[in-house]
């Protein structure tokens, strides 16, 4: 891809009508209509639309997997983490909610190596959440629960849900909605003792 | 729609190819093909693509709306009421994954009359969980908290997100997925006096 302000447009405004009528509902005469380009010059942006796809669905959940290690560095309280997770996952579906939309419900959609990066992002980021449940046990905030690792899929699942309704101009801000959920997070794994201690970081 | 088996037949196999492909990502040709009807047979039978939808998205979640106010009737304990609700909804998702995925996923593709009722369809599924939180607060077992709708929102969302990753003949079954969940539930809202006495129903 070339010039980044144009490829930032082309992917906002591709994710955008993804994230509205699905991958597959969206021609390549359509993209090229909805951003101004010929088929010749889409092409030379994008490589193909599963191009445009790995690169919405890849780049967004990288940039998670990233912050979330330097959220790991710099918050070793597991609670703490786990409140910092939260609101930097919700920011994120509030500043970019469409391509955030593609991200977690077209992983399916790629083929091949593409398939294989994405998901292997998917499950860093799921490990992320998972080292700071472990690093909670360890420090004893946190019970050792034997399905933990459904429990986690679940409470991450609250989060990616939200993609579909949460509204960013809404009446609860996607960070105090943040705090609802690292609230729900906290309180799944919190140990009866750090639950009466108010389990605050 | 006519004979019954043949209608379940034409819907279960349009609700596997909308999971697959998105709603748009599916045309009418492509779809009698799979069903192995012609164009002419198919309109007869299922109206118009956009009618077979809204049978899939509403059918489903309106079972929903009938069991849950079956197991809101015969289980006035909220705890056992939640814990219910959980595994039949986990239930009903490993028994018809793609109906469900294509009921939770597709809402926003329908219009007019049809997106009405099934947001209203879907309001009232969640009323059936407000109501139980509601009735654990005034026994006592919950707590009450401000930001309630957006929590039971939030936790309605991780087991509608397992569409995307359950697999029903995995590790663990959709009724275990259940319990796992309706424990997280229940201490999501539980007080301390309840947690400590195990929260159990």
């Amino acid at each position: 891809m070339k010039d980044s302000s144009q490829t930032d447009r082309i992917r906002h405004i591709a994710a955008e009508l993804f994230a509205a009528k699905g991958y597959n509902g969206v021609g390549v005469a359509e993209l090229g209509d909805a951003i101004g380009l010929g088929r010749g010059a889409l092409y030379h942006h994008i490589g193909s639309k599963e191009d445009l796809l790995y690169d919405i669905a890849s780049r967004y959940i990288a940039d998670l997997v990233e912050s979330g290690r330097q959220i790991t560095a710099k918050y070793p309280d597991p609670i703490a983490r786990i409140r910092q997770l939260s609101s930097h996952l919700m920011h994120a579906v509030g500043q970019h909610q469409a391509e955030m939309t593609v991200c977690f419900r077209e992983v399916d959609t790629l083929s091949g190596e593409h398939h294989t990066n994405v998901s292997r992002l998917h499950a860093e980021y799921e490990q992320i959440w998972v080292d700071a449940v472990a690093a909670g046990v360890a420090t004893g905030v946190f019970r050792k629960i034997k399905t933990e690792k459904i429990a986690i899929k679940g409470l991450l699942g609250m989060y990616f849900y939200s993609f579909l309704w949460l509204d960013p101009n809404g009446r609860h801000s996607p960070s105090a909605i943040g705090d609802v959920f690292s609230d729900l997070f906290v309180r799944a794994f919190a140990t009866e003792k750090s639950l009466a201690a108010g389990a605050k970081a």
